[in-house]
């Protein structure tokens, strides 16, 4: 299986040669692949990896043996839902064969089978997204965004960058403001480069300038993707995304989510209860090897920020728009 | 004339040799001494500076050829009003030399005197604002700051800092967040130095932070420094303010500005007028010659921001808290 390190971008297109499900749980945990689609798609072929390097006399076995692998990839990283969701699918699948009496080499062929079809679907669905959403964004537009949710981040089209790449692929004039994102740059070292590859116009700021220009009336709305909506509509994302909220609730301009509906999670109801993934502090205190802070320099680094229901506009899903009340809405596009 | 070079801070401790007005016109530019009250006392001392080297026949020569000397400086940079105060300071003092008959000689002693003289007064007037600020700060409060506004920043005691570390002195217990100030990041090199050396807890956490940390109520106050203030107490400071502020309201977090007097800018009606120096965009693109995006990327530096008036709580200066209406407030305490 071949990755492309994210780390590693856009200085260098490098891509890891994964052969062993913990290498790709590895990968998830220091981002090489990231973005909550991406490491969803990841986690289902990482079960089919780990499936395949299993040897198993019997399907029962091969689900016991199976187990570990489940374990070790759904808790790669904790807050996007998408991961898993994706692995909890595969494990379902691979009680379904073993219940349809399969044996393990039709197992392992249909979870290779599955995997795929995740793939697919997720890419599917963010092709869907940006066309539901580019009707959102007007010609003449400056679109605030935050982090990657391009290609990158979801093996597909994109959530959040997918709108805006479908709206200047339907010819509408649009400017992009990228926020750098820090501490690890996804915004600086991603969005630029995919959004360079677009032709699309673009400033890249850094976090503390989108207020700047969300007060001066240049951002006409703000779109970003999504790591897990809870039943009422409060999101998860990468950190920084409540307080573009705020400024945009204070400034009158909107503010949308754009994610497949694998990323929400219809069993938490509100976003108090989604869990917020803290990782290393070295990743505040410097960057890319370059120290930033005094050494013993204490340091938080909560991954990711919950915006409130109450700040959103709209929730820009595959199969469709969600507007006000997003409870209802939610539960509506859930079926 | 000896200055602590700040921007290779806190990885080394390099001290500049300045031999002419020209170099420290430099140095106040690329911000090897910076903070509104510090580069107005380095204005006052690259005044005398250009003084001594020059060589004149009569006051009038002098006075002629402090010309350059004074514009050079004056407008090194541009937003903070501290700096051509303290230049027009300078000017003034040498044309009420030249009237009152001193001799060339005299007058370059004169203008020594008083350099020295705004250094001893803009010190002192942070240790005053940081008395009456400390004030507003209880014990076992967490407190949010911006950037850099200690010692290194303005000479003296600290303006937002200087009350932080009187607090502390006065045996309250205060825990302090630091946001890292990109593009440059004062905060995290300059203000958690300066934190350390206190004793003062604190954590490192990036701008795109400070909303979650409000937002879960773990902030009990924010104190900000100040670039420049207009008559109606819109104030001018280092990007990222306006956003702390509006978070701050939103969360119903008390909002400080603490600056000397010298930062108040009356003949501005509001802070619509306040000139936003825009710089490099490299300091955007990357961090210490590590690049962050990819080559020609477009960006975008303000490095200010202007938070209008009615996200402020307070303004604390070294003559007392200016409370709200701060038109009025300002206009009485500039007397």
């Amino acid at each position: 299986m071949k990755l492309l390190d994210q780390t590693r971008l856009p200085g260098e297109e490098v891509y890891l040669e994964i052969a062993d499900y913990r290498e790709l749980a590895k990968s998830i945990k220091q981002m090489n692949v990231r973005g909550a689609p991406a490491i969803g798609v990841a986690g289902g072929y990482g079960v089919a990896l780990g499936t395949l390097k299993i040897e198993a006399a019997s399907s029962k076995e091969l689900l016991r043996k199976l187990q570990v692998v489940i374990k070790t990839l759904k808790n790669a990283r904790p807050t996007a839902r998408n991961l898993p969701r994706a692995v909890e699918r595969m494990e379902r699948v691979a009680h379904e064969a073993v219940t349809a009496e399969k044996n393990v080499d039709e197992i392992k062929e249909t979870l290779v089978e599955e995997a795929k079809k995740i793939h697919t679907e997720e890419a599917e669905a963010t092709y869907n997204i940006s066309e539901f959403g580019a009707d959102l964004i007007l010609s003449g537009a400056t679109v605030l965004t935050h982090c990657n949710t391009g290609p990158l981040a979801t093996t597909g089209y994109g959530t959040a960058l997918g709108v805006i790449m479908r709206a200047h692929e339907q010819g509408k004039e649009i400017t992009v403001l990228v926020d750098e994102t820090r501490p690890l740059l996804q915004g600086a070292r991603l969005t630029t480069w995919e959004v360079q590859k677009a032709g699309i116009p673009m400033t890249l700021i850094t976090d503390s300038m989108a207020g700047y220009f969300m007060g001066r009336g240049e951002v006409d709305c703000v779109i970003v993707g999504a790591d897990r909506i809870a039943a009422n509509g409060d999101t998860a994302n990468k950190i920084g995304t409540y307080t573009l909220a705020v400024l945009a609730k204070e400034n009158k301009v909107p503010f949308y989510v754009a994610a497949p509906t694998t990323t929400i999670d219809p069993s938490l109801a509100s976003g108090e209860e989604i869990p917020i993934e803290e990782r290393s502090h070295d990743e505040v205190t410097g960057f890319r090897g370059v120290r930033t802070a005094p050494g013993n320099c204490e340091a938080a680094n909560p991954a990711f920020d919950v915006t409130p229901h109450r700040y959103i506009t709209a929730i820009i899903t595959e199969r469709g728009i969600i507007q006000r009340p997003f409870q209802r809405g939610i539960a509506r596009v859930l079926g």
